[in-house]
């Protein structure tokens, strides 16, 4: 293996690496937040990589973007305001606005450059973006939420870099509080919670701040993303009123195409793993 | 990254690799069959390595061991017999062996060394070899179902490597028609199916020479197997009868552990990913 013809991500503390053979670079910068890197693959397509992690590659990024969206939309009854904080490639804003009863997406990421270099690179995800439902803002999500007004959205989706450099502030009791003050009484906060396999303990300490925060319903669902360390991936949602609202039969007649998601991948995602049943005592 | 410290697999066809990082080689030979390493890991445990693929680390295999077996048992309505074609660590034997049914298990691998190396770096796996109701072979599975009475087994798991080297001839329809010869009416073979997003075609063919040899009933499973290529694998059942006989209450009471499988996770493994549904036309 000639490293100068692959991309590398090596997982900190997880003692794994995972490569993607590399046809070239397409470009390089460092924005004030991240250093950017893009890479067109031998058989993944484009390779988004921020501060050396793989972020999206156009082969695989469906798995990802449809659960961090879909199962959110199709558990709150009437979803019509949606904020998206990170999420800069587009790819969910893209899945939020399939859902027909969206009026208002924001998508806010501190980090502008994502966007414009998601919009030469990766088009198909930025294919929504002049829909005139969605709002792009290049502020800082935490700011954002701090200053929201109360009860005043319907979705959040955290879709974030892991919760290390500019995404930490998005994984703690004091950011989740500010969650659960602007969501309605049955908003639904869902955010990105790393591989059950490798980050365990995180996800339990992110579950435990969002009870904290005055959470009273959790539920992490959990699916594949070949290109993050381990491959598999989760995701939970949270919720101040009971997150039973799954509208099945919505989901089952969905009017918009996907790659991964439908009702049955939906339930399925629900399904707890033993280990994981035990780690979190439920 | 310092080539010497980590074992790397670069998945052939695929464009991508993984890798883990090693304290050191435990050890190394040429069997008639296959080149077996094996290494101590720094995160995974024990790693075993067949022709230069990860087969086996103490960490995961619980996903791929459990995802071969139960699921096939629990649809089975009283299996008694069991096969294991390939299968030499004995993971899949030991899963089998949980079901108070079963009254014999017989795992057919054609190198022994698989077994030895096992019983050495990965005892817990190998911790029901002397159940009375375990037979361990080592001869050709391919001559073992070729030469097999008619109606004599309730199920075959196929625990094999890649369809290349000595397992090639367990992915084809002649295989696949003995082992529909040698099964019950309402018997279940079950097969390791690669992935789902590199190796879909070879899915497809697997299915397809599965129906050719007169199966008339397939289900195919997915599940995370984070050390193999995309961290994303599969299963297939095929049965001559409908694969309609999950026993959910069975499975939801089960006298046993486990560290993945539960009723509510062999539910979420049949649903179909959209993308496959497409490829399958089902």
């Amino acid at each position: 293996m000639n490293p100068s013809e692959w991309f590398t991500e090596e997982h900190a503390g997880a003692g794994s690496a995972f490569s993607l053979k590399i046809k070239r670079k397409l470009h390089e910068e460092q924005s004030p937040f991240q250093h950017h890197e893009i890479y067109e693959t031998e058989t993944f397509g484009n390779l988004m990589i921020l501060d050396g992690c793989t972020m999206v590659s156009t082969r695989d990024n469906f798995l990802y973007h449809e659960m961090m969206s879909h199962p959110a939309l199709y558990t709150h009854p009437n979803p019509k305001k949606v904020w998206i904080i990170g999420g800069g490639d587009c790819g969910t804003l893209r899945e939020a606005l399939k859902h027909p009863s969206v009026e208002e997406a924001v998508q806010i990421d501190i980090d502008e450059r994502v966007t414009r270099l998601a919009e030469v690179y990766f088009p198909e995800l930025c294919e929504s973006n002049n829909d005139p439902r969605a709002d792009l803002k290049f502020i800082d999500g935490i700011k954002w939420i701090k200053d929201a007004a109360p009860n005043s959205v319907d979705i959040i989706i955290v879709d974030s870099t892991d919760p290390v450099g500019p995404a930490e502030g998005l994984f703690n009791e004091a950011f989740y509080r500010g969650c659960h003050a602007c969501l309605t009484d049955n908003g639904i906060l869902v955010q990105q919670s790393e591989s059950p396999l490798l980050h365990l303990e995180l996800l339990k300490d992110m579950r435990n701040a969002m009870s904290a925060a005055g959470f009273t319903s959790l539920q992490t669902l959990y699916f594949p993303q070949c290109i993050y360390p381990s491959g598999w991936w989760s995701a939970t949602m949270a919720s101040k009123s009971a997150l039973n609202g799954f509208r099945e039969q919505d989901s089952a007649n969905k009017s918009f195409a996907t790659e991964y998601y439908n009702v049955d991948i939906h339930r399925g995602a629900l399904a707890q793993p033993e280990f994981v049943k035990r780690a979190f005592a439920i």
